[in-house]
């Protein structure tokens, strides 16, 4: 079979058709995502996979890898964009409503609801420190660009957290009613941030135009 | 002992000084919250609520019914306050701030993030339909009060979850980051509330104010 790495599967094909590495990973998602991460087992994840156990110690050290790979593939295209917004010389609320409109994208995309993985309560363990770090960098560019807004430096770390919890509010309402979120809700949260950091709904609308004009480019770097 | 009912302890006095019930209900909280529901134990339960296996089975079925009882002991002093405010005179955005930053002063007091029970995995369960039920209602007096506020229908459901979701996104920064959470909290999530229904910052300060009459009122009933 070209194109495939590693110790030989179980039986039958990849699940999803994008070698071991990957359905151990869409397991882990699936698995952590609904039973939860304390109460997967190895041999659980390995089974979902379509893999051996031993297949799996192969690719990953344990489970809190797998779960440490998936959060890490889920931050880092929101870090990439904040990156990319940061360094740009539109004026801040567009930035702000870009990056607010992408964050609920990417949370909204996808087969999974891999957000989710950021409420697993076990996530205080120090081997997700990495994500942590990453994430902590996100707020970091929420915190810059709501001080660009010209939010007073002493509601900075509140406002900012406010943004960033509206935007991961997604989260939770796919997994209960899914059927609320729509076409409209990205650029719903992105309205409502910019009505956090105290802008008027005329200045909000003016800077969402702008801000449209940015999602592709920032989206294509 | 005075006033205690039910089986007899392992060792030594209540933790809680509140009797065996409440011990228990204060080990899940403490256990749910950080190694998670599924990976906790009805032995880690007892042996953390300082109790017997068979004393725990005498007050509950199982740790399901203990994390039930935790839930709707969660969401009911809310949908108390939801009710008495949909019954009020007042104008619906002072009714919304009042139940927005009521419901964020819920859910950043008590010693334990309960709220973050809220966001487990496993709350798929049917045996937690009581609390779903309840929530729903909970959200239907945020979606009134939404309507009420003069939200366009077909935005109604999706404004109502931004806002409730808003509220709710201080679990997630309690558990992260508590020193964010400060006394002006509850109201800038108020404010911002008012904002999400389209009212403009001078129409936010005026509901605001008689909101803030309104809170002491609907706390005592």
């Amino acid at each position: 079979m070209p194109g495939r790495t590693g110790r030989p599967r179980t039986v039958g094909a990849s699940p999803t058709g994008l070698g071991t590495r990957a359905d151990i990973l869409h397991a882990g998602a699936r698995l952590f995502c609904t039973v939860g991460y304390g109460s997967t087992s190895t041999h659980a994840l390995a089974r979902v996979a379509g893999v051996r156990q031993a297949t799996l110690y192969h690719h990953f050290p344990g489970k809190h890898a797998v779960l440490l790979e998936l959060l890490l593939g889920t931050v880092q295209p929101s870090l990439d964009a904040a990156r990319d917004l940061l360094g740009r010389d539109e004026p801040a609320p567009a930035r702000l409503w870009s990056l607010c409109a992408g964050d609920v994208r990417l949370l909204c995309s996808g087969e999974d609801n891999l957000g989710a993985l950021y409420l697993l309560p076990e996530l205080d363990d120090e081997r997700f420190a990495p994500f942590h770090e990453r994430r902590a960098e996100l707020e970091g560019t929420y915190r810059a660009l709501v001080a660009a807004c010209g939010v007073p430096p002493a509601d900075v770390v509140r406002t900012a957290a406010l943004v960033l919890g509206l935007v991961e509010s997604v989260i939770l309402q796919r997994r209960r009613a899914p059927e609320t979120l729509d076409a409209r809700t990205a650029e719903a949260v992105a309205d409502a941030a910019l009505a956090l950091v105290g802008l008027d709904p005329d200045a909000c609308a003016a800077h969402a135009r702008t801000a449209r004009t940015l999602l592709p480019a920032a989206a294509a770097d």
